[in-house]
């Protein structure tokens, strides 16, 4: 990976863990970054640094190679952690999660962030296929009139329906007094929702601002979120990629509204 | 639910668990099932008995009625235990894996399950979009193009792609001397890879004939998950539903290979 933006990982010295991702993007990658970057952990992204092999060192490990015996990855983002790996964004969140106090103690509250992780995931996967609707390993170029399709069921069924259960989530639990998306701490599900209330308004600008009127309290997370210390520092830095074409949240302006009047 | 099969829920007494899924069709329910049968654990799919609502049941579930507290769920599959409901089945195959020895007991190979249970996941996500691509809630008769194209690459590149990566991880795990997925005992992984197998076959009947000279070890753990003695028992009861055009796996021929010459 040429071209590398100067800090990337810089301000990390000894580094524990490796994430294992595409160079060059946010993608599934950014939900592991995230909860990283809240922990204060330090980290090495690997295939953004060439002294650690780039993006050759990602394929090294699809390929099985280099897997240490424990259980093989299918896709990244993977997160290497004293010579175990450890793949799929809710599971790696989980296992970071309870080691640096982003998870909830409690037994049921644990699964209660697992189930709302994987709820987010099935967003994360329906936002990523309105471009990709029809084959996941080609271009959207090739699948252009099948994502029109795809995008606007999104927007109509979709995305309200996704974002009006978590807005309903948040509701419950602040009658609970909880002002977080489970419990009364901060935990990698606020994290997740936060990243994927960044990425819908980078990709669906028009359609957001729909439904925005209906989510005070998910604006509201989104805004404490990006204010905390760490995360906003991290937000600030060459660390934090933009988003773009290459991502899960694209914005093709023909997948999105038009423009309120 | 009219016309009950006699029978369902008939051999529990005293049900501890409580199954919220829509009624008449395997679906993502049976993953649960599976882990409850497999477990001898009381349950009631109340959803198929008209005296606890019916399908009703789970909509009032769905609307955010008889949530009692605890976090609601956007869609079923739901566990209801103990008054606290579960949703996600990767989420409630953890729960109750655990409870019942069907999960594995070391904390490493615990994140090893749910890794490949949420990568069967993925797979059975995709299985569903070869039917579904444009719109999961609309019918497939109102996207049967789309779904050709879709389940074209589905054919040639994805399901092997998968059974590929599931036959190397029981590769893996048997160089380290198990004979299931992960670990060396029996866990859920190895009951949603047999149903997620069994689907498989249903749906795409020609596609996995062209696979199966590659996958020895997931048809031979295919065989063994479906003798085991809870498994065999369940598999020839009334509570164990046929596939059918309604679930995640179902055969339209048009979306298969056609019969090999």
């Amino acid at each position: 990976m040429r071209g590398l933006p100067p800090g990337a990982g810089a301000n990390h010295v000894a580094p524990t863990y490796e994430l294992i991702y595409w160079p060059g993007l946010q993608g599934r990658g950014e939900y592991v970054r995230l909860v990283l970057e809240q922990a204060g952990a330090a980290y090495r992204d690997i295939a953004r640094l060439d002294e650690y092999g780039g993006v050759d060192a990602v394929f090294a490990v699809i390929r099985g190679e280099d897997v240490a015996g424990g259980l093989r990855p299918l896709a990244p983002p993977i997160l290497r952690h004293e010579g175990r790996m450890f793949a799929q964004v809710a599971n790696i969140c989980w296992y970071l999660g309870r080691r640096h106090g982003l998870a909830p103690e409690d037994e049921l509250l644990q699964a209660e962030a697992n189930q709302l992780q994987l709820t987010i995931a099935d967003l994360v996967a329906e936002a990523h296929n309105t471009h990709h609707p029809i084959a996941p390993a080609r271009r959207y170029e090739e699948q252009r009139e099948h994502a029109r399709v795809y995008a606007e069921q999104f927007r109509r069924a979709r995305l309200p329906k996704f974002l009006a259960y978590f807005e309903g989530v948040l509701e419950d639990n602040s009658a609970r007094g909880g002002r977080t998306m489970v419990g009364d701490q901060l935990s990698y599900v606020d994290l997740s929702m936060f990243q994927t209330l960044e990425g819908l308004a980078y990709a669906f600008p028009n359609a957001l601002a729909r439904v925005e009127p209906t989510i005070p309290r998910l604006l509201a997370l989104r805004q404490e979120v990006a204010g905390l210390p760490r995360i906003a520092s991290y937000l600030a830095s060459p660390r934090r990629l933009p988003f773009g074409e290459d991502g899960i949240f694209r914005r093709y302006p023909e997948l999105d509204d038009p423009p309120a009047a």
